[in-house]
């Protein structure tokens, strides 16, 4: 189970960063839902690499390919299978990288856990690469919730020492407003000086963290469970599976250490028929289960740990100190890609929550 | 796959509040391994209520009787199912919490995720007396692990506006220490200060919030998983099984926005025949797999919800506004039990990360 | 996942023998199922011991104690869990049966699986006492089916060399008759013969098998599915996990092998509105789903194991060859207590293809 | 989890019959395994069609492009993914098949149970081709097995009705030449009889059903589990995965019903060091665990259901009574590509089985 995703759905991820073709299989898809190609290839380039200075210079259209599971438009309820065909691979020399553990990177606890046999090229099936798929598998999730009127967005709350604003009351329309925006922030002034932060510390040899906050409108009350199924523990057990993400709170998240109980909870009250909260510190979501106010959360996603500075490590094969200066394209700050793929993977534990809540009807 | 566990090992919780008994199955146990009761019964005083007036005053001995899966000291392979009867059941007369919905609590979401069915009484299946199973488990867990040179500890970082030390170097023997003391912190002169905050909390008929940070000592470099099963998935899923977690964070967490990546990357080095690094801001794991260095993850607990104060809410019997003083037993700083539960969901990732890799041997 | 069934419910089993109590939690029922706690015990009642002449002479009520998951008479959503405890534990000397490997029965691969460590008294885990719990968890499932007009039943379709007729066009109310028949048989003057059979076989220190045919009507069309979760799949695993249970066949199962295509396919026509086969070969399922038709299988029990006839064995402590005389109390024919429990695993099967099917409403 | 086989392997597989590509992707392959692609290509031409008059005339290569997971000859540990693309594709006209429902077919069935958007063209989804990645999938744990010294073969038990010998004391050696044949038969003589019954039903635009004989030879003692997850069970399930199974007996199966218990039970004795069985009527499988002698069972599987002559059926769209005359491509007997296609479920079974025991180590 640790490629395959398995729940009311199932979704199992293969390839690696220099494989022929990477890709993603949806198990349990209900049949008759309408793919909107054109959302899907939307949320493809949003994470693609090479469309800006700001991110790697390898260029991959990434495509998606549907093999199985749709007929005239339609999920068919079998299956659905995307490809996504490498076309940027380099034929460089992996000679080093083999023996010469990155720091930061999952080289070396890669390396022992499949026990000297993994795929070290790219970072192999560690590769950021494989949020691709990812992707993929949140943009059909996203077109079933479109349906059931959840809609979801986010902003980058903080690139390094550059902070956004909050989502405030924040609306359907301003969201998708954010999923255009190549760099996705609610203050206009503070997108510039971002840019600034991660091309200065590209110019550096270097990169910078990130912090993004994502949110969920229209997502209705009873959606969750208690326990090992809460909808925290779904949402950040998806969050972690992208690589670079260190950190996830939910509303007021590490902010509740501070406060008191007659602060923190979140009073209801009836407007008109329906039950409101007055206040979201809890992020919409109260003992697991969705309370009808927006899903707001932040993940902290670690600076790129690929930095053409020298820096210190070990050679694997002669067990010795060495030096290393990774050359290549990398991303100057993860976050940035991160942002479709925090979503993608918001979506695909709703869409779960959603198909596990129909079992009751 | 709601109150079940599944993964290489198998849990199931179940039990209210007010029910008859609660408990746990484990199951997928390898045979043969040495239960220390002993041990097992610490864990679950570490965590019973009523044991300082720190905690609520509600009395359970919180013995586990085990049923089966248990012979002449060992585990069978079988499941192994532990009760813990309740034994301070009081008669109360819940009718008033059956239609105004707490806030901050499972009230109001869990009615309606369970169609109105939930047995409301003292939050039924989502009271935080689940967690009692929880430890069990765990506690077994540790039992394993101990096999394996791993040690599991924990400290009260933050309560309010009370902040401890960090871990620093810290070894088996003092994490230990930390498991016997009532507050466990660092720096001596902490524990008091965070009584007197909680006590005055308790003074206001209020509640504080706190931050729990977690170590394990002794996990070997190799394990977890790339993707959906990473280390961090595991254990971030399971800790937001614990009712009020609403944050985690491994390593430098958030603080890794503030990083760049020459300062982030942990540079590997030689030490003798054994592969370390230099610091440890991954918190022990990279690319989702242990990395040989202590695990290390913050958790944020909220201020316990149920208050005395008066609080704003709504009748959803009459769907009408109202107000609510919640009378009864409750623990003024849910934090102060959550270590123990906190330390049980690592074990339990840890447990079950290290059978997925025995798999492969 | 040993002693857990993992589908859109939740099954754990745990117990042994001779253990205090066994038990089954169920997860994920849907709330607000009212349940008829007297169709559930006469379930019970229909598999329990000590009924009659013709099974074990060992005395347990078997009755259930809820003791979560249930409120006010319905299920919660929460987890089900029902405890039966032991009532007739004889103190018995069970060294014997330590070394000695009784011939047909787990000891011998059991002893080796658990590496040695499993409750060898009475079976341990793997005693046929362990699907109580599984009537218990299928009495459950039945309750769920009857609302969805679904009637389960069986007969002993032969025991040793006594055959009974088939089922031909049986409708509801005589499915429900044969289940509260002691020997449930459709020729009234097969039973008496059966009874002639096991008690002959009793006599002679020795036991017969039994094939028992099931229905289930009612069971609307497109249930199932292709591939891994067929329904045939999902019923046949079942029924392999009830100790005994050697072969299973579907409608026309191995006579299939004797027939033309033009012969076995079972055309369809308009009923009405409603389509319907003019045979059912198939036993109902097609393509791994239902059709419409009854779904009607046949299953296998050898015959009991425990005999008290001398039969050669080892000793695996001193590794010789020995002889072995089983003392105590056995069923002579373990099909006559199978019927009740064939039904339960198919019930708890459909139960699962249908909360399956509603994830996509 | 309809298409993805969860067990300590993952094993998801995707396509339709006229798609651009089926395949399957198999998880938890432990890393370090060396494929013999050899070998596994053999697998796949022994099921592949157009082989000789005996099977369909559709031409497929079958070839098997593995897009990732291998990495220098070994797999990596990582997700292995295997493409079949589909050559022979018939731009047929299909407007009748969506509405006339063919009999024995899953067409009918499958159109209620994926509400009417299944991929209908040449049963899609269903179709016997998607057993093509379960032999793919098959032939990989086969791979495993060897080292493990386990071998799978298998022999047609009975065409109609001709009938092949037992087993008898088969060895390894003689289980391999039976891979080899086309049909495979121990009696030298039956072959060419059961080649004359195939082609008669041919001709006569009829199909004729098979049972198969299937043999492990090397499994050691302890493999399995009681209850769920028995060998049976798990053996059982995949079998009935496989389109046109319709029965599974293990070791005397339905034999069992004649036999008493003195008769049945297969006494133990010491052969040197070792334990063995007298007989071996329990098919090498008791209480759900693998006693260390050959697992034997056996499979029916049914007349083709397509076949050229005229059927009554229904058309689904006017929703009246019809006649149906199918023609194109089929296998007058699929039993015959039965063959490889139930040793690899079987493989499957046993690999997740060894894995799962490894656990315990």
């Amino acid at each position: 189970m640790n490629s395959v995703y398995v729940g009311n759905i199932t979704i199992t991820i293969f390839g690696e960063s220099h494989g022929e073709a990477i890709g993603a299989v949806i198990d349990g898809l209900p049949p008759g839902l309408k793919l909107d190609l054109d959302s899907i290839n939307k949320e493809m380039d949003r994470r693609k690499p090479g469309s800006s200075k700001l991110t790697t210079m390898r260029r991959e259209s990434d495509q998606v390919s549907i093999v199985s599971g749709l007929f005239e438009g339609y999920t068919t309820g079998a299956p659905l299978c995307g490809l996504i065909y490498t076309e940027d691979k380099k034929s460089k020399d992996y000679s080093e990288l083999k023996v010469k553990m990155r720091p930061g990177h999952s080289d070396y606890p890669g390396n022992v856990h499949y026990r000297g046999f993994n795929d070290y090229r790219g970072g192999g099936h560690f590769s950021g690469r494989l949020t691709a798929p990812l992707v993929f598998a949140g943009a059909v999730a996203k077109e079933y919730l479109k349906q059931e009127g959840v809609v979801i967005g986010s902003h980058l709350k903080k690139i390094y020492n550059v902070e956004d604003k909050d989502f405030g009351s924040f609306g359907s329309e301003e969201l998708i407003r954010l999923s255009e925006m190549s760099i996705p922030v609610i203050d206009p002034e503070v997108g510039a000086k971002m840019e600034a932060v991660i091309l200065e510390a590209k110019h550096d040899e270097d990169s910078v963290g990130g912090e993004i906050e994502c949110m969920a409108l229209g997502v209705r009350v009873g959606i969750g469970s208690p326990l090992f199924n809460s909808l925290e523990s779904r949402i950040s057990s998806l969050m972690f599976s992208v690589p670079g993400v260190k950190g996830i709170s939910f509303g007021r998240g590490f902010g509740f250490v501070d406060l008191k109980g007659s602060e923190a909870n979140d009073p209801y009250y009836m407007a008109g028929e329906e039950v409101k909260v007055r206040s979201n510190n809890n992020g919409g979501i109260i003992g697991g289960i969705s309370v009808g106010a927006p899903i707001v959360f932040k993940v902290a996603m670690k600076p790129t740990p690929s930095i053409s500075k020298k820096q210190e490590t070990i050679n694997l094969e002669t067990k010795t100190n060495t030096e290393l200066e990774i050359t290549g394209r990398h991303d100057p700050c993860i976050a940035i890609r991160g942002v479709p793929v925090v979503e993608a993977a918001l979506a695909i534990a709703l869409f779960d929550a959603y198909l596990e809540d129909k079992k009751w009807n």
